[in-house]
């Protein structure tokens, strides 16, 4: 059985403890976050407390906490040479104090407090600075899910860049075509099948090969026509700009 | 049983030939094409034809074909008074020669020909200039798919305009992160789960309670090192916009 103590409680921390919670062979020793309040509920399942000075023995101790945090909360635990991980996309291993055994435990996934996780098919980007951790951290990472990857830091961090654009400025292109559909009185919902077949369609194939439309046919009177359709003046910079890079994506320029 | 002749041989041809073909209380009466070679493999099936003089009676013919034929073809039909429909999401009823009876069939789908489609969740979008005609065509769709919607031609160009947002441009977008990720030797297969959820996400939120990420949190430290971290041009300014294009929808400027 691994003992984890869990540090922090925004979605991240959140999900972790659900996962956890459920999964065999892993015991929560204790929820640590900095106010009691976001944890209090859970005072029935799980030993809380506010104060690092009282954070009991455990084999490892997760820092699912913001950015910032890693540092400082790392800084004030109250114990050496045993094994911190973080849970950043972005941050280095090493900004987690070196008193003690430091890695990165990265869920490579999007997290909202109010829609649940399905963990076992979540990636898991694991790093330790101290090689002989690896396994362990590997065999915790499975008690969670199915997929696991040893992943360094310029990896990392290129993932936790790349995600922003599949999940962030994707979910700004959905908005805008929210936006233009309801201007014609249109529904979004139309658009949902469309939505899911585009990104399952990657599952397969590479989006080179998947790429479809006016861009890369470089048919110049549908893209010139949807310019002139597109009522909002950031609407038609976001249009230029994408067209642009499918063409030199593409060399049709 | 409805008569269905289908006119062009491209990728919504394809797909809608394969799904009139299996579909109950259809029968395609002729599948015609301006060459024979790429639906000579059917004629074991249907009855081909290069030759518009030679067009059988049907209760219904479907134009899909590029949206430049649709009125040169539509011209050139040998009959008047039928029904006859194009797929285009873009081209107006209008377009379709008025001595026959107008009238559109889109289904908005991403439709490749390597690309097996399940119909019956694709949107089929319906339009008929003459009134009565509306009950047939829908009648027609629901025998391939359990989503029809009626819609004008305004709303048409505008579902076909996001839809370039949410399937061409997203996909680049996909393609900008296989690019991000290969650079630095990281796995775009890693990314994969996230692209499905991003997806997922947005069939019951909307993508404005969707979205989270540095942009929205007006997180200026990590937007600066992600900045500093791209090595492309192309990518950086797809990442500075869609920024903007975040925080102005969220009212963070």
């Amino acid at each position: 059985m691994i003992s984890v103590v869990l540090l922090g409680a925004g979605n991240v921390a959140s999900h972790l403890y659900n996962a956890f919670y459920e999964a065999e062979n892993v015991t929560i020793a204790q929820w640590y976050n900095r106010t009691l309040k976001p944890i209090q509920g859970f005072s029935n399942q799980v030993a809380i407390t506010d104060n690092v000075s009282q954070l009991v023995e455990a084999d490892v101790y997760i820092l699912a906490v913001s950015d910032d945090a890693i540092a400082p909360l790392s800084k004030a635990l109250p114990f050496e040479g045993r094994l911190v991980l973080h849970t950043s996309g972005s941050t280095s291993a090493y900004d987690i104090d070196k008193k003690n055994r430091r890695g990165v435990f990265y869920p490579l996934q999007t997290f909202s407090k109010s829609t649940a996780v399905n963990f076992s098919t979540v990636p898991i980007c694991l790093e330790t600075l101290v090689k002989k951790d690896y396994a362990f951290v590997k065999t915790l990472a499975r008690t969670i899910t199915n997929k696991t990857h040893r992943i360094n830091s310029d990896q990392r961090q290129a993932l936790h860049l790349a995600a922003v654009f599949v999940n962030n400025f994707t979910n700004q292109l959905y908005r805008v075509a929210h936006e233009i559909t309801e201007s014609q009185g249109a529904e979004f919902d139309i658009l949902k099948p469309l939505i899911l077949e585009t990104a399952n369609k990657v599952q397969e194939l590479s989006p080179y090969l998947a790429q479809t439309g006016p861009a890369i046919r470089n048919d110049k009177k549908t893209i010139k026509r949807h310019l002139k359709q597109l009522e909002k003046e950031g609407h038609r910079e976001i249009y230029e700009l994408l067209t642009q890079s499918i063409k030199k994506t593409h060399g049709k320029q």
